[in-house]
């Protein structure tokens, strides 16, 4: 892989690296934040995954992890969303296509050739950094909403990776929710018991989550009638899933609302993972 | 004035405003961050003035400073860096122009008739923000870079106006340098004598500032010699100037390292305002 950028951040190191990906047949881009704790020795990795229309940057400028994960000695991986490129499928629409990857392993032209989101953050990318960076083998793992979706997705299906989860308002229930049934269909095809993979509620009606879960969302959120929080809450609650569900007043979709509550996740899976 | 957007931020309110404004001859959009404080009673304001083409926006998303306000209970105002719009002339250069306003009066045309960004913060935006905002009339100021040389140079110059004054990293001696030199010709004219009231040494050698004064300054910035911090330095220890310049090892010019020590600036504002 290749070093892209370093900035100096809260005595640790932000960084972006590109690198050939075989499982997206692209060049993928990814930030790596380091603690000056890693400095000293491998530390645990915190992998924050983005929602529609980011790439690896937005949440690494705009997200306020680093000082949280420099006082916590975390790193955090900043994935992008999506393959990029021009040889990529895209759509005109700003939620399928690139920037839109929805974590998943497409099975459906034109999409399956590269969009396999699922696979590079549980596999390929997960070898990098752990084979080229100073981490430990220890793993959580949050995002927001389609990064939420996909931290939750891919934490209950691969239990044995992930020892922390959370997430800022996750689309919830993709099942049953155009954030969701458009992607689904095109990514996988019509046929919806492939999608039960990778719907955070049915999962976790099905296989719960080995330890406890913390997920943010804000009262004001303009998406909420897409995110669907009361399906997981609803989930949650009669599964008797250890964990909480904050109904964060008067707070939006936007960065402002992630930001105001990143200290708490970074401490979240500190906890855990230390 | 016309809000612009509102998003709920560590319990207080990151707005964005935009007016008509007489000083500039255009529309400007400043952003205003309120503090949960602010929610039982007037609170001081902290100004931070940004760099080369920057707008309201950069600082606001990218430098981490409402966590930190919410906690002191200060307002931050985020103005943008020059007046803008198809009628207001510009340069193909990015440090010249519309985002680089470099907090002037302009003398010269085409720029006189827009360019008088020291008198729109000093005085326009100023009776603004206390006008309409949950704001006392007590002020401190920073920024960086070019808002660096705008916060020294303001402060000085109008020393009943704030009480307490710290820069990111500020063009230090522009009369000195390219970044300034080229700007002061061509907004004030080639009479170098009077560019002397925008030169933050040279106002601290004839004027001092009344209080004491927090620079913060990358050891690993890239533009160092543009910013000449040992011009500033130099001056302080001469004059005896309270205050302290800190050399940051590793860090560089970027919003990485304004947010990686916008917790002192806000706290070191704090203290001395409340």
């Amino acid at each position: 892989m290749e070093l892209v950028s370093e900035n100096r951040s809260f005595g640790g190191s932000q960084q972006v690296f590109k690198h050939p990906s075989n499982t997206c047949g692209c060049e993928m881009t990814f930030a790596a934040y380091l603690p000056p704790q890693a400095q000293d020795g491998p530390v645990p990795v915190l992998w924050y995954l983005s929602g529609l229309t980011c790439t690896h940057e937005n949440a690494m400028t705009k997200g306020g992890f680093q000082e949280h994960a420099a006082k916590n000695g975390l790193a955090v991986i900043f994935p992008d969303t999506s393959p990029r490129g021009e040889g990529v499928s895209d759509d005109e629409a700003y939620d399928l296509g690139q920037g839109a990857g929805f974590y998943v392993n497409a099975t459906r032209d034109p999409w399956k050739t590269n969009y396999r989101m699922y696979d590079y953050i549980v596999s390929e990318l997960r070898s990098i950094i752990v084979d080229n960076l100073p981490v430990q083998d220890r793993h959580g793992i949050t995002g927001h909403s389609m990064g939420g979706h996909g931290a939750i997705t891919i934490a209950i299906r691969n239990a044995g990776l992930f020892d922390s989860l959370s997430a800022f308002a996750p689309i919830a229930n993709p099942t049953q929710s155009d954030w969701g049934r458009k992607q689904l269909s095109a990514y996988l095809g019509d046929d919806e018991s492939n999608w039960a993979d990778h719907d955070a509620t049915l999962l976790l009606e099905e296989h719960g989550w080995k330890g406890d879960l913390l997920v943010d969302q804000g009262a004001a959120d303009q998406f909420l009638d897409l995110l669907k929080p009361e399906a997981l809450a609803d989930m949650m609650a009669r599964r008797r899933q250890p964990g909480q569900v904050r109904m964060q007043s008067g707070y939006d979709h936007s960065y402002f609302f992630v930001n105001s509550f990143a200290r708490d996740h970074v401490a979240w899976h500190a906890e855990r993972l230390h």
